[in-house]
């Protein structure tokens, strides 16, 4: 229901939306009646640099408010939802919200209401005697030549890239630009620059009647894409059924780049050309991690088609159509500027700023340094060996030892699934068994090491190995606590003493990654008394006594920790995992 | 149809996804087996650092894979959509995808299979002798006491400020922390963390079955907003018809604030508060626009109700929920780190980085300049009046003249109307009309100055202010470039050359806004032969002739700008535009 908003009323979401502006970029203000976000005047910011201003419909943002920002732009002027702000609000912002004494360059987008009242505005500032001059930026190629006619391409999210280089030349500290050399580089900026968009959906706005997809004429049906979709649901270049990716980044990269498409085919040549810089932008409501999908795609298709490698990729919602389901790509062909060095429209690229709208955190040096940084940790390197500890084990009783016990746990298999039937998933006792049978064949294999915290270490990558779920990761989670104890008692022979004390240390790091404590109706009813039993008197059968009660005392208990799914009542059941531990040992009890 | 994508299968998607990240920032690479984006080793960030380490389900981009990066995390590990990533994966993240000679920290949200997963890979690799910790983030207050339990609060989007935090002290340049110093603060923060959420609807998970609104059980109503919902759809507090913003952000700042919510009341009384910061989240499907309103009402109600003005404010997508259409509001309480000058909380937020994710580029001194800066440019200067040119006309002739031809004009209103109505949207004859009587009405109150510069700049403004649409603008670019070059003709008798002169040049600058050339079927058709006919011969009668012919040769003619709104065929009927300037001029004639 992409029809659902937070904010109905269109002109209180306006005007509440531009106040946040300032709020997240102090040195902003915001002149509420005309919609224009400046920045406050500064000495160092303000006076002898050309002022770039722009501005459009709302329903872009970040475009064209949350681009204002040292480095940037000086100004922006908000019409209403895709709607041109008015001759009124423009004059005022390049007279009053800007320094306007060292020329002013408007940046706008092609549709006619932004050109008229823009340029409008600008006709009224240099009758005053303003130095103003206005690039109308037209990126977008999804409406071909043919359809487009005298009226041009539109602007679409290419335009921010025009922002973003220009607003580093004006703002560059070492020596001003004129509003000549502003507005030259823009017009070449625009020149170099590509951009087509795709669609799922029309976009809702807010406060306007909803009509359901089917009702509205102009609305794309559940399995159509719009190739070529303006940022105001405007008509592309046609409509089909949705292809897979890779195709429709083929259709779009032939768009902007074929040089076969003659209604297309708008850049003319160059030269001399520097290299690419590609631009994803999200219509606003396309996931994340969906434009990262899109992304790779572009990239894979612009090496292996054009042999395109981008010096820069930026991927981000940067000109949105509200939280539109769709995307535009936008490529820059990046030309000599004449500028000289540390003007390129790289290096006016990576300039820093204050833009909200611009999210580019990546440094020059890191990109330069890119390719050259070593790869060998690509490399997978081998696992390492577990280093012995000393701490010796009698592999015969031990192995003799523990296959009784895991062999009696495996007995009681029907029974404690019978048990996990009524109050859990069902699975406990299975996976009990599955770990029990495996260790028992590692044991057979002889794969029991002399050296205890091997032996222990490699029990937990078997359970882990072989045991799903919660308890299969809790299980492990012990034995490698346990080992780690096992190493820290120093080289010797694993007496009992040392087992108990090693188990302890268990359970207390076991507390960091489950809250159960005894009462919570879990293994740990059974696993803690016996452990503690275990260090107070050094006796197994005792220890096994202990579970074993532990258990019986789970019966009727109420489970607190909340994410289990019980199916039944759990009137006299036992805890599963409890009686698994008593099981286990008394198993251990017996053969000693 | 939120459920509509460009990727459907959601394996591809993922690694198609994360194979994004380092193309956007070359100094991260990918371990696609493992799903790991991690830093490059080089020589000054990857040695002699705790290694911070995140991760979990996928789906929730740019969490946690965009946020690796110089100054943030050194390593992410990412699961399936909305699925912990494996103990293997984060075991190979631990030990072969970050230098852990100098530490580990692993931050994960409180969830299961995270903290299980987690700590089991922490447990193995400190059984094999690395020095690693694990911090949980609960940051989740949506959920109270009683319902969540001794399994505790979930971890949502408050988590990324414990990323940037500690990741910053890690990299801090002048020395490195140790481990434990990066756990306590991550502790530290987590514990002053609350957050809570808000959406609209259940998000759609590609590649699962599509179920509508009415059939799964788990939706929400068109008219229902759930608050406190977790980031997979999960349940929160309690579901409701839709309230107003104010209220639906008075009820979230109570769950995170309120002293007497006693199910929660997270925030556990310090001696020190050192301010506030806010966080804004888009779980990525609401617009830029709306987000900004939110952010607006929340910082709004913040001051007035908790008298908390938050001393960093950032808003956008730090941790989405695919492109759910809701947000979640964070609040970090500031407190001393007791790690000395320049290891605040803030200053470790506002340190540089390279994380994609992270969008913060304000700077530290623009945040403690913004209050002092001068707020002087807030208050409206006056309009500047027109400055006198020194260009004479006669006041009485031209007012006469102007009065006939207007009233010509307006006699041919319903004329006009009717060709309009037949080829174009039918507003032109009024349009035009309302213009000629607004500056009858400025003649008739003696508003014609006998500067020609004045009296043409006093005409734009009327039109502008008088007539609607695209000729209105038109016709205010024309004449406020007319007083431009009226201006630029210099001191003088106004004589009829120099008004040929002017409105040749203004015609020349009319250009740049539209793309009407004579043939087009617009008003150019008659103005442009008007004013050549008036530059070479200087005679008023021969230039009205001249209009008339271009008005009549409109007849038949196509309109070949595309964006006019043609209800009928054009059949004989001539473009009202060009036959209202022939009126205007045959009037002017008749007057002279």
């Amino acid at each position: 229901m992409s029809n659902k908003h937070f904010v109905n009323d269109p002109v209180r979401l306006l005007n509440s939306a531009l106040s946040s502006v300032p709020l997240a970029n102090p040195s902003l203000a915001l002149d509420a009646e005309n919609k224009i976000v400046y920045c406050k005047p500064s000495p160092e910011s303000h006076v002898g640099r050309v002022a770039i201003i722009s501005g459009g419909g709302a329903g872009h943002e970040p475009s064209f408010v949350s681009f204002v920002g040292d480095g940037v732009l000086r100004a922006a002027v908000s019409g209403s939802i895709f709607a041109s702000p008015s001759v009124k609000q423009i004059y005022s912002c390049i007279t009053r919200r800007v320094n306007p004494n060292s020329g002013v360059l408007l940046i706008v987008m092609n549709y006619t209401g932004d050109v008229l009242h823009f340029g409008l505005a600008s006709e009224k500032a240099k009758a005053a005697g303003v130095d103003v001059d206005m690039v109308v930026v037209a990126d977008d190629v999804g409406v071909g030549r043919e359809k487009n006619g005298k009226v041009g391409r539109r602007g679409i999210a290419g335009t921010v890239l025009v922002h973003k280089i220009v607003g580093a030349l004006a703002a560059a500290r070492t020596e001003a630009c004129s509003l000549k050399e502003a507005s030259a580089l823009a017009s070449l900026v625009a020149a170099n620059l590509v951009s087509v968009g795709s669609s799922l959906a029309h976009v809702h706005v807010p406060g306007r009647a909803v009509t359901s997809d089917e009702d509205d004429e102009g609305s794309l049906k559940p399995d159509e894409i719009e190739i070529g979709m303006g940022i105001h649901n405007e008509q592309g270049y046609k409509r089909m059924k949705i292809p897979k990716l890779p195709e429709l980044v083929e259709i779009l990269l032939g768009q902007l780049l074929s040089k076969e498409d003659k209604d297309r085919n708008y850049l003319e040549d160059v030269d001399k050309i520097e290299g690419w810089v590609l631009m994803l932008n999200n219509l606003g409501g396309v996931s994340p991690l969906e434009m990262g999908a899109i992304t790779a795609e572009v990239v894979k298709q612009l090496n292996s088609t054009y042999s395109i490698q981008p010096k820069r990729i930026f991927s981000g919602a940067f000109m949105t159509s509200l939280n539109g389901n769709g995307f535009s790509i936008s490529l820059l062909r990046l030309v000599d500027t004449g500028l000289g060095e540390g003007k390129s429209m790289l290096d006016l690229l990576d300039a820093p700023h204050e833009s909200l709208g611009w999210s580019a955190p990546v440094k020059q040096e890191t990109w330069a340094n890119g390719d050259r940084q070593t790869q060998s940790s690509e490399s997978d390197a081998k696992e390492e060996p577990i280093p012995p500890s000393g701490l010796k084990l009698n592999v015969s009783q031990f192995s003799h030892t523990l296959s009784s016990a895991l062999k009696a746990l495996i007995k009681a298999e029907p029974e404690l699934s019978r048990y996990d039937e009524i109050v859990g998933d069902g699975d406990c006792g299975s996976a009990l068994k599955n770990g029990a049978e495996a260790i028992i064949q590692l044991i057979s294999a002889n794969g029991i090491s002399p050296d205890a915290v091997i032996t222990v270490s490699t029990l937990a990558e078997v359970v882990e190995a072989n045991m799903d779920g919660t308890s299969g990761a809790l299980y492990s989670i012990f034995l490698n606590s346990l080992a780690k104890a096992l190493r820290e008692a120093g080289a010797g022979e694993a007496s009992l003493g040392v087992w108990a004390k090693a188990a302890m240390t268990a359970l207390v790091s076991l507390r960091k990654y489950t809250p159960a404590q005894p009462g919570d109706r879990t293994l740990v009813d059974a696993l803690q008394p016996c452990i503690i039993s275990l260090v107070e008197g050094g006796d197994v059968r005792k220890a096994a006594r202990a579970a074993r009660e532990g258990a019986e005392s789970t019966r009727g208990m109420k489970a607190s920790l909340g994410r289990s799914v019980y199916v039944g009542e759990v009137g006299d059941t036992p805890d599963p995992g409890a009686v698994g531990i008593a099981v286990l040992m008394e198993g251990l009890a017996e053969a000693v």
